[in-house]
């Protein structure tokens, strides 16, 4: 079959798990769920050499000491510094323009939870197919609540292993989204996707030929930095317009797929998404050791030192981390980004 | 009129406001509600000397540090220093023992918060011509609410200033406090008591006679230590059985009086109490300057340090204080002293 070449792409600001997550201590490299990382996690479920070839993984060059800690031990992996975040197109096409144009790619964000490993292959080897032949392949995820923060996938006419891609829909409002899950036929977009090397960027070059063009010549005058890494021009990288490859290939091409998968998926991108996808206590509570909880359901309390004590909270977040202290409701956790602690960093 | 001498009793383990309240930083001596401590409030509720004598302090050896620090520019402050704590009868029995028979005292807590001086003063002045003419009166705090946690006293037959007692009720279960709050005539009892020292002795020899000996060679065998400071005899100290005014006097004296009054009392006897105390905003939240509130209503939230960032919560105390962190319901803060933290000082 079809070797996979993943390329894992490591950007975010870290403010949705703030205080937790920083500036300099992103989420991807934070050990959240359990020994591993996200990003160690990430490499782990693409680790089978029997089918997937070493990971590329894209990072700012703040985040590059994080990569080489975690991903110092896997064989053969490449690491691509972007000099400044440009969003997912431009970080995508540094990738393919690294690899042979009919290397079949898959982008994983490095900062996701997938609990099932085997379903995420089994839709990886699905999709990579699709890719062969030339589709650009989105996974979908199975939605599992009327969820208003993602985009979603509309299924159109069944190829074999997917769907063609009938619309994608930016984050829709609840009522929308609640019709999207009685109607069916709709998954969200994770993120994910599959295609050559080589489709990609002539569908890039279509769509989007300033930035087809700059990356190509960032890539150019790039030089390696030692075994496996590799660096872009900063001065054709800086004039790239950031966008992200939603807008600037997926929506446009002819050829889009979609393949649907039901694998345990989180983008982890509260601290309510972190506190479903933990192991729970029989009253649905989450506390680190140095928590104690009295008369609590639904609480997560987790602290880096200082012992926190609970009485009587239903539904709520308790995070201590760098002399920082977060108290909110599960449902405000999407609001953490507008404290003022998050902007400080 | 008559000169009251105020006996400002400090005692207490400290926990119901953990951590705040730790057994070494006892409540009476904490900055809770604005720049006065509720000791220094005490202090200053009974600083008119038109109408009230120097104080006395009876405090336990570990407080006394506390007691000077706080109370050493009171003019002829004196302090009798508990060797062991010994509830509040055989501590009132102390300060009796060192006034003159036809002094009238007035028995304070130092951990109360009072809103109305004016009030209080007015209490004091009935309290004060009743116990010159031999009742033990106590303070009849006018009741808000159907507490469970204090004890009522029944209003009988009304005497000039005041009514005589009827009977000290334990605390009731929550049916019988609101048949208390519906049939009126109840009030709270507060601690706060007046007497003449020669008649609360009389009582106490008759109702207590082997606790009112040992009182007296406790002080016989004691010692002035300086100025201001009176230490009685540990030997004979130790020896007493600890009991509380009410159950070795009041209940039993046929002598008691209640003088009712609406002041603003609070025992400040948990974070909720404190709360409901302190100055609000217009969503009923306190917060320390380094609290950010998003979307909250009726919140406290002090940290003396950390920042504290709270998003969505409703009747929530958040206290972050000497590296422990509590965050409870406002009903939950009842049950602080179960927690491991508060078992640990």
């Amino acid at each position: 079959m079809t070797t996979i070449h993943p390329v894992i792409l490591c950007g975010g600001s870290g403010t949705r798990l703030w205080p937790r997550s920083r500036a300099d201590r992103p989420k991807p490299f934070l050990r959240l769920l359990d020994e591993k990382t996200l990003f160690e996690a990430t490499l782990a479920r693409c680790a089978d050499p029997g089918m997937f070839a070493p990971p590329i993984v894209v990072a700012g060059a703040k985040h590059r000491r994080h990569v080489e800690e975690q991903g110092g031990d896997v064989d053969g992996l490449v690491l691509i510094v972007e000099p400044q975040g440009r969003n997912t197109a431009p970080a995508i096409a540094l990738a393919a323009a690294r690899l042979p144009a009919d290397a079949v790619m898959m982008v994983c964000p490095s900062d996701h939870h997938i609990a099932d490993t085997a379903a995420f292959r089994n839709a990886a080897r699905q999709a990579a197919t699709l890719a062969a032949a030339d589709w650009l392949v989105s996974f979908g995820i199975a939605p599992t609540h009327p969820e208003t923060g993602y985009g979603y996938i509309e299924r159109g006419a069944a190829i074999a292993g997917g769907f063609e891609i009938a619309r994608f829909v930016e984050k829709p409002d609840l009522d929308t989204a609640r019709d999207f899950l009685s109607e069916g036929g709709f998954d969200w977009n994770g993120g994910i996707f599959a295609f050559r090397a080589g489709a990609f960027l002539n569908e890039l070059a279509v769509h989007r030929p300033a930035m087809a063009r700059a990356v190509e010549r960032a890539v150019a005058e790039g030089e390696a930095q030692g075994e496996g890494v590799f660096c872009p021009s900063e001065t054709s990288w800086s004039e790239i317009e950031g966008e992200s490859v939603d807008y600037a290939v997926m929506e446009n091409t002819a050829r889009a797929a979609v393949v649907p998968v039901a694998m345990g998926w989180s983008d982890i991108g509260n601290w309510q998404a972190l506190r479903d996808a933990s192991e729970r206590d029989a009253a649905g509570n989450v506390a680190s050791e140095n928590a104690e909880l009295v008369d609590c359901v639904k609480v997560m309390a987790v602290s880096d030192g200082p012992r926190i004590s609970c009485i009587g909270l239903s539904d709520i977040v308790v995070i201590v981390d760098g002399g920082e202290v977060l108290v909110t409701t599960a449902s405000g956790a999407q609001r953490v980004g507008a404290l003022k602690g998050t902007k400080e960093q």
